[in-house]
């Protein structure tokens, strides 16, 4: 046996493998309603890995921006939602219903029974009128099937004035417009425009294309309340239209509908609805499972049940958002990739990105280029954007961090010159009035005092962000032979230093990131506090001084040094973990540190810097067993668009990036045995001898056979393949005792 | 007789008069190509004032911004232009051509012959097709009616992937795509989506919706260059699209078609196209003149022909932009009007803008309460816009002066704290990366130095500029009653003096607007000219020192001073308009005045504030006589959204405005009698006795039967209406010798 032999040998049967792989059902493992209450507003609807059709149910208020809520009645099924996202809801499109009985133009919502989620599926009854619903959806479009009872008084009501909403008196969706056509007794079309939502984004226009396997025994249009039987179509005049098809109905009798959606117009909406092969709804949703199936598979765990529907149904939240939206930008012709749903890069930059830079580089760097694509059209990267329209900022310009992590990574085909232009500007020009919609607020002050006075909105959370931005210049720059562009930023990579307080003293510790105002004095004690949080526009946004404390994720050792040296620093960190703080909201939180907002993501791994992985892995798995769960309710707050579900997902497998540079902290594999198959064929195994959850400790180290000694791995060292096998124990070990830097 | 009938008779009387005037036809006065050859730019086809529809040939390159050109074959007929515009086209949307034989969609252009325009009516014969052609237009519709030879091949062709580009680098308009649905052998629809275009605006869309009066033979569509024969639809990929209806015609043979144009969507284009009521194409090309003359009536001049041609056309001129959308807005539900093509109010705020507030303040009413609704709902007013995008901004925030003129000439129905709000806002607020999308650039500079430096682009204009913007505050600021804004802003508007530097001598005076640096120096005299003139991103836009040097028009008793006094000034002025500038581009200018752009529009009249009316007069009759005439040249450069146009109306009724202020200074009535009919039912006469050629020079003037002794008017003297009469002659006299201020 030659070698060449042996060496088609081994790739026959890593095919085989990597087959074997691809045909695991993990559905099973999928609960769509996993993170839907107790703040984690996921979507439980249908959809594909990044689909732009996202299906399912407007509830009660229509205030929840997951369009599904828990109470209140079912006004209908409409097409485009986000999940995992807080603030003022943005979409929930182009409204389905299959109602009996006169129509309720006010009131048509029923309430629910037997509702049931999974991969691919969603279904509902409706007690009002006695229908059953299935939804399933593929990339671009939605199948309903919809089951009547008997009668000559079977309806499916389509409203494109129908739109989530919010109490507040912000980030209000509005209605725009809408037209809605009758093209024949099976076909309909139409548009909803809307502006407005969290991102208090521009109008956007969600056309529709829709054709049921039923004639329609009668027809007929509204416009602003008033029915018109016969009417085949409304233009826009501002009011709100829709329409109805008429159904004489046997028992039981099930009408389907394909639904096409598109960004462009009617025409292509009619083409995304052919995407549509098949009229037996199950071949639509096994397609839409299968689509999962083959993304979810990329990860094989070996574990307990619950653990794992745990763990793929969090990975099932990371490909939720962004949305790819290719083919269907409005707002230029171009022939790269475009995505759109970021809510917001500020969440999805710590975790969500690094996964998919292991899982679906390929998708990452689609990702990317579509950003650059909305830099060069629009003159800024986006932070977030949805509805094809950027905002809102929340503290730096975290795509700065995404390219370093690109780069460090060696991520190809992406123009990283371009991309450091983009940075550069990022940096450098103040973007203007609305300093919540692109770029960096405040930089007048921070580019000439070292800091964003209180003078500027979200002052602190800037201060601390742009430095962690500043270092991915630096790390772009000097990639690209740019020294003087490195030099300058890595100078100012230190400005977080400039609002470390030395004076201020919180449970026994000195020094704290502290407001500064504009003539460089620091605002009194009696006017702040280091548990003071907030949102825009307040000094710290989800965030507060003792936990911003610690995000000096590019300059660990300098913060190390201001907080006391290594032992100081511990002690610091111990008690950020464990304080009981009188009268704090505990939900969300473990001691001080809160898992549900992204600012403190990183803070276990901090551990890690100063040798101590035993502590992160304390941290970091009672923070696993305590604040996530397979209920409903099971996310710790927003999963921000995927953020809490990666996080999850990482340290369920046993480390955790420092987005925007070539390092994994080391935590503690959660399951005994976990395989990644990377794109290209190469899998990185992840082993954990006897771990279980007593034996969370890890007790020695092995890459690839040799020792690992050191509390992290690099990029390479999961993308060339092999094997990380740790040996698990319940006692805190030795291992990794050294510090990092 | 008691006074109540009497007042009755002079009611009825007043009645009759205006009706009288309404029923004069002045389309023998409307020639549409005066001023569309030497640079003016003007739009020759088919429009009803303000109207949204547009319906002209785009000829050649299909690079001038009017769609026509002299040159070159005609591509089609397309729906969407601007009038008076230069830089980078925008517009020329949904093309229609009638044609014979095969479609050769890389050229389908033809040679033209028999062209012609006239009030509502374009015509021309094209000669590859032995076709004819006229066209009309209603607010959002056309007519276009089609005469065909006999054969089999006559077809009409409906290209939505053509728009009008530009040679440049920058501006340029950019296909991002295109539907088309053939409804029936009569109908069809689709639309075309573009950006860019001189603004760089963001994508807009022309839906359109066409009925044909001729059942088609045969019909097709086309994508990416590829026909195909009897294909109903193509949806949008980004590739260009179009189709075509084939006749079997006679000779001679005439089909119509009604276009509607939305920018909403399909369905309102074919209620748009429902204004048309009528399928007798002189019907609706008569509704087109009526509209027009019912407006052109509220002046009636009596003088020669020529004159009247020239006068008449102008005023014809001045009403085709801004375009009144309201209801066709996609960005946002309003009850407010909202009017588009605002090209750009830096031009139009001087002398359009005042025009509509003695002639149509209802008008002018209506585009500021646009104006504010687009601050509300963007963050910023625009000082120019299209496609639904501002941008670019030339100079100052102009929408300031336009809220400030209103505000001293007592329209109501603004909402003039918001305004004052949003012209804060212009103050106060830098806009962002890009300055010359809205806002006033360069303001960290201005709002602290008390210029703005050579480190920002336009930093010469803007200084120039910003302290008229600044003094409209003070103007509206002082009305509400906020002294503390109307102080401070006071002193930023004495601003434009940090820029005169008292050393820098030309042609014998000396003091001159000069650039200055950051560092607070004047650049060299070898760095820069008194001469030197620019656009984008130069230090002076459309001007240069010696010109710009006289723009302190809220500031002139300053002004006179630096010059050196009152005769030194005039002395100064004389220079400016008869200097014969060696290798100067003599075209537009007398002497170093340049009447083809804006920033000079006042000069002449600063004359009469240092008591010198006849120099006014001889040099603004010298412009009107030299630089415009009744040909196709006939318009000194640029008409810019009708600027020039207003120019010329405004002095050859006697008096020009000084916008922001409540002045109208008084320059030399060409007409011997001119009457304005005034919205409400009053009249305001100006009375020239012996007024001609010779007899420029104002010996005295009455207003209402007293002495006027002053070299101008208020705006409430002509809104009272009354009689304003002059006594003309041909040699200066000493009326109105005393100073202004």
């Amino acid at each position: 046996m030659n070698i060449i032999l042996k060496t088609c040998q081994i790739s026959v049967l890593m095919l085989l493998v990597t087959m074997l792989h691809a045909q695991t059902d993990l559905s099973r493992y999928i609960d769509p309603f996993i993170g839907t209450e107790g703040g984690g507003n996921i979507f439980p609807g249908a959809c594909v890995p990044l689909g732009m059709v996202k299906v399912g149910p407007d509830c009660g208020q229509k205030d929840r921006n997951a369009g599904w809520g828990n109470a209140g009645n079912i006004h209908g099924f409409s097409h485009v939602h986000g999940s995992g996202l807080g603030g003022g809801s943005k979409y929930g499109n182009v409204l389905f219903a299959p109602i009996v009985g006169n129509i309720q133009l006010q009131d048509y919502s029923s309430p629910r029974r037997n509702e049931k989620a999974s991969l691919g599926l969603y279904e509902v009854e409706l007690e009002r009128y006695r229908t059953s619903v299935r939804l399933t959806a593929l990339s671009k479009s939605a199948m309903h099937e919809y089951t009547f009872p008997a009668g000559n008084e079977s309806k499916i009501m389509v409203d494109l004035g129908s739109f989530l909403i919010t109490s507040m008196n912000i980030e209000k969706q509005a209605f725009v417009g809408s037209e809605v056509r009758i093209l024949s007794d099976t076909e309909i079309e139409g548009y909803t425009r809307v502006r407005g939502g969290w991102n208090e984004g521009d109008a956007y226009t969600v056309y529709f294309h829709a054709v049921f396997d039923t004639p329609a025994a009668d027809f007929g249009t509204w416009k602003g309340g008033k029915i018109m039987t016969g009417v085949k179509e409304q233009f826009d005049s501002g009011e709100k239209t829709g329409a109805y098809f008429s159904y004489n109905t046997s028992e039981n009798q099930k009408i389907k509908v394909k639904v096409g959606i598109s960004y462009l117009g009617t025409v292509k909406a009619k083409v995304n609805a052919g995407e549509i092969k098949s009229w037996n709804f199950d071949d639509v949703r096994k397609e839409c499972a299968d689509t999962w199936n083959k993304l979810l598979n990329k990860i094989q765990v070996q574990g307990d049940e619950v653990k794992k529907k745990m763990f793929y149904t969090a990975l099932y939240h990371c490909y939720m958002q962004p949305t790819d939206k290719t083919g269907e930008n409005s707002k230029w012709l171009s022939d790269q990739p475009y995505y759109d749903d970021f809510f917001a890069i500020w969440d999805t930059f710590r975790a969500t990105h690094p996964l998919y830079t292991i899982l679906t580089p390929s998708v990452q760097v689609r990702v990317l280029q579509s950003l650059l694509d909305i830099y060069k059209h629009e003159g800024y990267m986006p932070d977030a954007r949805s509805g094809d329209d950027s905002g809102r900022v929340q503290g730096g310009t975290n795509c700065d961090i995404l390219f370093a992590d690109a780069f460090v990574k060696n991520l190809e085909g992406i123009d990283y010159e371009l991309a450091l232009e983009s940075m550069l500007k990022n940096a450098e020009v103040p973007p203007g009035g609305n300093e919540q919609k692109v770029g960096r607020g405040g930089i007048p002050d921070y580019n000439t005092k070292g800091y964003v006075s209180t003078k500027y909105e979200r002052s602190g959370s800037r201060t601390m962000e742009y430095p962690n931005c500043d270092y991915a210049i630096v790390t772009v720059a000097s990639g690209l032979n740019k020294p003087d562009i490195a030099e300058k930023y890595l100078k100012r990579s230190k400005n977080w230093q400039n609002l470390w307080n030395p004076n201020i003293e919180s449970l026994g510790f000195k020094g704290f990131i502290w407001p500064r105002r504009e003539d460089g004095s620091w605002l009194n004690e009696s006017e702040f506090s280091v548990f003071k949080s907030g949102t825009w526009p307040d000094v710290f946004y989800e965030t507060y001084p003792w936990e911003i404390s610690f995000y000096a994720l590019h300059d660990v050792p300098k913060l190390v040094e201001l907080c006391g040296g290594k032992d100081r620093f511990i002690e610091r960190l111990n008690t950020f973990f464990s304080y009981e703080h009188e009268g704090w909201n505990q939900k969300n939180f473990m001691g001080l540190y809160q898992i549900s907002n992204e600012p403190g993501f990183f803070v276990p791994c901090l551990y890690n810097y100063v040798g101590r992985p035993d502590k992160t892995a304390e941290v970091v798995r009672r923070l696993l067993r305590e604040k996530f769960n397979d209920t409903r309710s099971g996310i710790p707050g927003n999963d921000d668009s995927g953020s809490m579900s990666a996080w999850y997902v990482f340290h369920s497998l046993g480390f955790f990036p420092n987005a925007g540079q070539d390092i994994y902290l080391i935590s503690s594999p959660v399951f005994e045995e976990a395989t990644l198959l990377l794109e290209g064929g190469k899998k990185f195994v992840v082993k954990a001898k006897n771990a279980n959850e007593q034996n969370i400790y890890i007790q020695s180290a092995k890459l690839n056979g040799k020792a690992l000694n050191e509390g992290f791995i690099r990029h390479q060292d999961i993308m060339n393949g092999g094997v990380l096998e740790f040996v698990m124990g319940s006692k805190p070990s030795q291992w990794a005792r050294s510090t990092i830097y």
